[in-house]
């Protein structure tokens, strides 16, 4: 069992927290994460000892079993969290579109995508600076360049910034100009670099693994929260499996599954998912259709044609269609877009 | 390059195709599988040759490189193919819905579950006769008095039948009682009898084996195809995965993506791909949103409740509420339900 | 608890088995999977009342909990059970090195190849004579004609012969030709054909499916032994995986791990394994350390070298120069090849 | 294509490859990646413009197609590359045996596992400092007292230390007290982690990911060596599959693999590839007999014994009996041990 503790728990607090742990007759050990002070203690909590446990001052959580996850948990809390970026809210009734390209590359590629999701119906611009790249000879993004073009085009046309950081010492940089900081999928078990996203009180995008389990997912998750930040919201975006045909495997029911575990929004990103643009709007169909709480589309204005399935971004055009569409279909499941 | 030749073709036929193959200057070879005479030429199909062998008598059909389907591909017929079984018609504007319990267990059980799914909307009862087990020793199904009640009840509650068939010599049985042969995931490459099912003018579901590819896929639909059967329904049942939460992993981008592919209708079955009841109401519209034809969901007036989580069928009561919520789904995406 | 019984035993001896279990409180049930009685018990072996069950007369094994295989299991047998397909054993400390084509072409390549790989050491002829393709317009092997040409030329270079058979109706042609049985890996899960290889008293060669789980495979072995049969030799061949840069991922770990959980000889398919023929010496190398009883590798005289690593089949050059190395290998754990 | 020149490439060194890269017509492109200058130019090196950019001055390496690594290759490099790590060298005759505790726990622990590692002829100590945990509440190492203890117990004891380094910040630090600084598995693709080893001059343990295809692991190497640091030992640690009666799936083709793509050794973990003691030493021995230079192995004086084919550390009694068996198949590989 594993009790957590608010940063400001008095030796007093923790050590009524060990008392009642002893009672189950094991030896509890205390510990810090991040802002949270934990006891530990090796019993299954029978006889109600987590509900006393709870009931104790400055106890933010309890979780029996070997659960990597206390504060993220639907255990912890019942209702559903809702994480602001200015006025966007995830996990409120409408879904939050976010939109834009895969890197920065220039001003005016950014201010004609900008407007163009804008139009689509997008609130959040995504964009990246700093970009992992499988060969250390790929383009690696424009740095603080492409930061400052990101935050200028959003505010010219009202939208929100969310991009990636990498390592912990880009954080304060990448937070200067971002409104939100994403975590990309090979990043998700980084865990310096999940501290130092949950030292700040920066909204969170945090993307699932290509390999990751669910429960491993938020593990990583609670790494944030345990620092003290719960303005977290999670991107289902494909895991790997054998199949040649998608670049990924779209696991929609990672997002119900997802909301019935913890209280944190549930996003999904179709693009990175499928790979490839012909299947991005019915896959974004199916994540608003499964209680996605919004969308992360990549969207370009010339997108390669190299191979017509292979490309991955949507045209602005391709975008300006899908939206309506999935305005209906938000609507279908009780919600806005 | 495969070119594909009805039964019926004369030897006239073929030596014209042959002709005309052999013009690329690579040697065409002649053989038959199935319904079809089949021939096989070296060619990368430049120079308009596809063109003008499709143009030839009694050429079903092209393809060039080497996927393993010709006639189950858009190439071949770009119009959506609609299988009929009775006045239930799948790939038309309705989706359909199929429920049933996972096996056939005694004539009330069977009548219970009839009446609710019934009400609930489901125009066709499934429910197994033949199992396949993982063990010899778990219950194998009532085998010919299952597919007995199958029919009975079905025709007193104005349902179709669709039930697996695990063997070549099963088929003339199954056949007499089922409206619709079902090959399971564990037969999807079971050539011996795909060939079986193609020469019975039944329609058939084909379900997708738990690591098979998509073209994989489709080559299992050629040999019932190419057996001169074109009725043939696939059926997305998730796929393995290292997610250990669920048990199969729902592959929903399937959907769209095999529908790009091939003219045949394709429909879902939620249950197995996650292996848990909460799970297939998100699954079932996630389904419905990506643009599947039907659903097949267990339903059990009983479920065992061994893990709450873990079981996988929904009672009628769940089922109910579902329904209402699928048909708003399958209307924002103009269909009917 | 499943408790097996021999085919022969009495009313009386299944009452005892009855009377037995009922002792732990719940109801026992009784059934039949092909030679076998079985007796099902809702209880989990406490106080003992296993060793009682297992000491009765024409008890054939007893397992608690739910795993799918009883014969199979080394607590039904300790000892490794040996297979002996004429004078050629497996399980034994010699390993059995089985080559071949992948599919019989003509008599002349059969014989070259049927030369090469006896001077190599094989004893065994591997070779396809129904052969289970993708496609429908592929080489589906020379029938009967292939087996015919199989038995003879194995007959005069002193081989054995293991050929596939893919349908419960091929059984008894195939075993009139054929020395010992393959079920392919398409097949693991085709329990009829499982039990109609189980009524014969042939050798059965059983491959592990590409997404089969350790504990499927033994519960299709068990398919096999419960209904009499227990000369059953399991071959690992690979599983599905993310990794394109090989056909299948050599799953090395699967030769310990089965010979832990079953006294069944296990040998190794290193050519389908990998799909590379240049991978195909470290992976042979790698089964023998681990453990395998044998080895089932393609060799073809004059393999295509469409992408040169692409081809999986060795020469029998190839083959000539790694025998020797596999000798040493087996030498340093104490066998002999 | 890919052309990477040395950091002390002149002006006039750069013209000369772009203008002779230029020839082919297409237009070529200079960057910067660590301490290599990079051209890259969109042909595909017909007409032998590979070879004459290979013969240009400052040249290091030239890659067609779209692999994402030069320095890595065979095709750059053809000889092995040793990695000494004070006198003990990966990639020569002799496999190098590293053992240690998963974590660094105390100095009596630690004495404890180096002495009898030492005696079972393992000439590297491994233990975490710094410790990767999927929940921020298990333990996640000693930290620099960790370090400390590593060092001063490999001193005692004629050890090397290889230990993790999770983040760029800590690379500083542990390259103080470790002579091999280990990338874990889930920092494969932390690319500012691995640029920052790259500047150092540290022998660098890079551990494949979970779900990491080969060409991306070589990838990630090729991070480290632009940097101008090539001593990097690659290690196959097993890769995620469906299956679950084992942790991993130890990929060993991946070695022969890797030994034909990369001029860098490879060595195994087979502990965390199968995450069971009893499995270690038969993937130990596939290991060798495959081709490792090299393996990894948790070692443990009193593994927890929760689930007995559960623990994954072998006991020193286990490692000391493994040993001998090791040196067998070495020789029978022509390599000592």
């Amino acid at each position: 069992m594993i009790i957590v503790l608010a940063r400001d728990a008095t030796e007093a607090d923790i050590g009524a927290v060990v008392q009642e742990a002893a009672r189950t007759g094991a030896a509890p050990a205390v510990a810090r994460s991040g802002d949270a002070t934990v006891v530990r203690v090796a019993t299954d909590g029978r006889g109600g000892v987590s509900g006393r446990l709870r009931a104790l001052p400055k106890v933010r959580g309890v979780v029996e079993g070997d659960l990597p996850y206390v504060l993220a948990s639907r255990d912890f809390k019942a209702e559903d969290t809702q994480v602001a970026v200015g006025d966007v809210v995830f996990g409120a009734r409408r879904v939050v579109l976010m939109a834009g390209p895969c890197a920065v590359e220039s001003r005016d590629q950014l201010r004609l995508v900008a407007r163009q999701v804008k139009e689509a119906g997008a609130r959040v611009l995504r964009g990246g600076a700093f970009k992992p790249r499988t060969s250390p000879y790929a383009f690696q993004g424009l740095g603080e360049d492409g930061l400052k073009l990101l935050a200028e085009t959003a505010a010219d046309f009202g939208l929100k910034v969310v991009t990636e950081v990498m390592a912990p010492e880009q954080v304060e940089l990448v937070g200067r100009y971002a409104d939100m900081l994403q975590i990309g999928s090979r990043s998700v078990q980084n865990f310096p670099l999940l501290r130092a996203v949950g030292r700040t009180r920066k909204p969170v995008l945090l993307k699932r693994g290509m390999a990751t389990e669910i429960d491993e997912f938020l593990g990583a998750a609670e790494y944030v929260l345990a620092e003290g930040n719960d303005q977290v919201v999670l991107c289902e975006r494909g895991i790997r499996t054998f199949e040649p045909r998608t670049r990924f495997t779209f696991d929609v029911s990672a997002i119900p599954l997802l909301k019935r575990l913890t209280h944190l929004p549930v996003v999904a990103d179709p693009s990175h998912a499928t790979g490839a643009a012909f299947l991005v709007p019915a896959a974004s169909k199916a994540a608003i259709a499964a209680g996605a709480d919004g969308l992360l589309i990549e969207s370009h204005p010339d997108p390669r044609e190299a191979l017509s399935d292979g490309r991955q971004a949507m045209t602005p055009d391709e975008l300006a269609l899908l939206a309506p569409a999935l305005r209906r279909l938000a609507e279908a499941v009780d919600r806005t877009l």
